[in-house]
């Protein structure tokens, strides 16, 4: 189906980035939970552009507007649905790319799957713009989740290669010099959940996260705990020991990411996820004429993010906050 | 809720490692195709022990009934379930797992989000064996690619750290000289897969895969084309160049491992998945006695896969075909 | 989860009475096709209010406003949304309903369930009014449908206990002038679905029907075909004899309503919904305050339909278009 | 998709009249709930054919064999699959019906759907043989339900027009004596449901409750409360009036049927399904011949019910126990 997301909420994602509004509907939501607008507008600007040298210099103002499912600041039980309004779009700046692919982008696929009926104005419905209404949602179930004593922070732990703060940075601007862009790594971890949260098989924490996770565009690969690493360890090196403390069992170690047989273990839920370099380059590409199926050459112009890293922490988090939470939900479903 | 996967097709796969039988059940196979018994058999037995040297010595038939859904070796349209008995269960060799959770294993989280109602024996429902239903459906979804066009193959790629054949089968004899274990990573390729299969956001051939991937037990971490390594890539190194062959669109390079934007571009999708190394050891370990909560010391015993990888080659491919073909359904629909 | 429908069109319906907006967003909608927003709009004030002394002289524009998956009037893959500003809300009218629910409404089951954080106002997501967003979905797929030649008509065939058009419309008044109200049944005919249509068991056409028209405020009954007469008939009496008609095998009559074992014969598919009369009536009711849990009197105010059927009638073709098009999309998938 | 149902458990009922085995695989029932073995047993009797003369004189013992989910008679959080193997069957009773399709029965719409890969014998997936493994799903439910207080009681309140029970008993005699069927009404009515279950628009409990019942075969009509009997009512004289009862809330009469808003209101849920006339019947029929496409006249052959009504009863209530268990799951959610 695509855009829609969840078993205990139900969240639909909306919008293209030059249609009149991006937004979002979640159906499922209890009532009575408070959303505090200013907090969510805080979280929100951390994903926004134009804050630095080191993002696009486009300004979106990403302020939402609850339409339904609160009331005088509290979700009432009834389906939530928040929009943005699309307002700083400079349409004719991605106008190039109707029948030129631009390379590492969605033009291509979008043309062979929706044909001439696509959006294709800056990406249409794959646009970054999209995770905006993501952030919205996972705002909300931050709050939410913070009230349950759950805690959900990302950051990004490489950039071009680098792990140094100022290492990272440096590579930003030198690709952005360059006309060209860096991907990157964004690590987030969950404290708090409590141990067996998530279940077997195909909706284990793993698989709910990731499900999520390579949703935001750019998205690769997402490993949990040791991830990739735990393939190059002994069975000895790679088990968590368990112990007691405080009267509870523990692991001394959380090489498992927190996450066993798809089940919280009551450790920090870890895991990262992998972006690949913005595709969108000043520097010149090999595309087709999809008109003529002839090559065509491609610069793609307009204000983009060198590196997307740094904006997509925040999303991350969102993305994280939606997954965990609709696993609580089922836990909740069980115990009531 | 779990154990269920599939947009198009429905699978639940059930069962418990020390339970009258395992199986799945398929709803939503279309009416119309084969299922040839001896190639199943032939793909089931790729997953089964008792191989060689390298896997557990146990030895399982793996002989699936099909009790509905098939008529004269066809599907018929009505939901499928078949069934493999298990026989060579020697539940003793895992009783003493029932108050001392193997470290690694989901024995510990089993217990929490069930428990004394848990099924422990053998893992219970999290067992490794679960993955013969598994092979079951996607064995018969490779069967009804292969007919479209479509064909699934995996491969182990590192094993123990090591990428050369001889150095993954020393690397495995070796840890099981030491009564220890080692992990790996399987990547797998899947081509004739059109242009323009997977959906946007949250639907994407990535979520899908992954979503069903990590159903797999012991998978950590799982990444499409270059994956982890294109986050230290450049867009200009990343990106793959469109040109025109045979009249149709390609890219010059395959790094986005086939997909873009969640869709398919019509060139090989490419994934990896990581594997830890089996959590069941000889050596001793730490744990717990959930009983007296008092520390334990825990060798496990039994006949164990000192690497799993090699038997789940087999399990990659039927999770990917599940996944691929529920996506080609969606796809189907669209242009219907 | 409660306001989400559909297995190959996803669609939520948001909002409430007095929130800023009702509306409704529906994902997996092909690309492509076109709505005529003059048609559109043309059905949708078949169900607004104020048309004639029959209805409630309350005046709603009803103008849809779309913030996404629509791009120069033709459907582009993305999900659409579609709003309807809340403008002409009168709340004070309703706020007596705050402590002391109206008999026959959600009031009282919404207090329960949503406690103190529900929107009461104006009946809040239980509201009439939400029956706009779902005449905006219904009147795209009726489009849809009708380039597949396929055609919804639904008509009132009952008010009051009564069944000739004037003594309907006399009924209406004299329940009017009475500061009362009377239900109705509305028969709906679904033409040109091809023989084929519909699943087995729970994913039959008449449970897809039925659980979208039970969605329909104040619906109490659905039946098909005969419905409860067939449960007085005998087996020789209500069997359709198979014939040969233009090459194409045919029922000589169509008692079934056009569905066999949940899926369709190729004959008109026919189906009744019975509308109990509108709770809202100024008549004085018992009730109870539910602050102080006293007895309570209560006289509806306001402007309220004395009968909700002919306004019914479009929003009962709009959810049968939804339930055909969900219905015939599975087709599709099967046949692709 | 078809033959599964539920959001909070997920079932899938399988298996065709004349297959191996008929079924049912559960994902999502809690761990730690009792089946009571004798007791499903003595449920699933009351559905069995062969009882008396008012039933076909087929014998079908109807012995479940749970294959997973279960341990030491509790459930144990793992999906749960219980088959009944099929072993009294005259195939060639039905190899009539292979190219001439039984009017009343999905034959022709099988045939229609999935082509010559059907499986037509004795009705392949839509025989009603098929509620069996629904009595097993809808039994442990039942057992489950109990302990928290809630009953599920079905009868026949009407056959061949008849609501007399020695009347009723006549007319299926009669209709027997003469080739021929007839339908009935069952009613059923679940006590102590607690006030609040159930969700808006598409998830009330009369959506659900119609999305599984009309899944029974042979029912066309489903009403709550007075149903269709409503729509000739005043709303004055419909409407419940609230009172207060021993501190609680509770409606002075229950025409609604125990829901306003398709949540429960606290008082009894009564609903009533109308049953067509078995479509098999000895009486000659005109059918067609699907293979010369010529007219065919057709008598039923084989042993079969000349009213299904009575043994539809427990299937009715196995179908309300579902429905109303997956209800009081999400209502737990909210509550958790």
């Amino acid at each position: 189906m695509g855009s829609t997301y969840g078993e205990n909420i139900r969240l639909t994602v909306f919008g293209q980035s030059h249609s009149p509004a991006v937004g979002v509907t979640i159906d499922g939501l209890p009532a009575g939970e408070a959303v505090d607008m200013e907090r969510l507008r805080a979280f929100l600007a951390r994903r926004a552009p134009g804050q630095s040298a080191l993002t696009t210099s486009r300004r979106e103002p990403d302020e939402p507007e609850f339409l339904s499912g609160i009331k005088d600041g509290v979700t009432c039980g009834a389906p939530l649905t928040a929009v943005i309004r699309n307002t700083n779009a400079r349409s004719q700046d991605y106008e190039a790319a109707k029948d030129i692919p631009r390379p590492g982008h969605a033009d291509y696929t979008a043309w062979i799957k929706y044909g001439e009926a696509r959006d294709y104005a800056g990406g249409g419905h794959f646009s970054g713009r999209l995770t905006a209404p993501l952030c919205v949602a996972g705002g909300v179930c931050l709050q939410i989740l913070e009230r349950e004593g759950v805690a959900v922070r990302a950051r990004a732990v490489e950039i071009g290669g680098e792990t140094d703060e100022r290492a990272m940075e440096a590579a930003i601007l030198a690709a952005k010099a360059d006309g060209d862009s860096v991907g990157g790594v964004v690590e987030c971890v969950v404290t708090g959940v409590p141990a067996g949260v998530g279940d077997p098989m195909f909706d284990g924490l793993e698989n709910r996260i990731a499900a999520i996770v390579f949703g935001i565009p750019a998205v690769k690969g997402v490993e949990f705990g040791e991830g990739f690493a735990a393939a190059r360890l002994r069975g000895s090196g790679n088990n968590d020991a368990f112990a007691v403390e405080g009267g509870e069992v523990v692991t001394k170690t959380n090489r498992c990411g927190g996450i066993l047989g798809g089940i919280s273990t009551g450790m920090p839920i870890v895991f990262r996820a992998a972006f690949k370099p913005t595709p969108s380059i000043a520097k010149e590409q090999e595309s087709v004429d999809l008109g003529t199926m002839r090559p065509a050459a491609l610069s793609v112009r307009g204000r983009h993010d060198p590196c997307i890293v740094p904006r997509a922490v925040p999303v991350v988090e969102a993305a994280a906050a939606i997954a965990v939470y609709d696993a609580l939900l089922s836990r909740k479903k069980e115990r009531g």
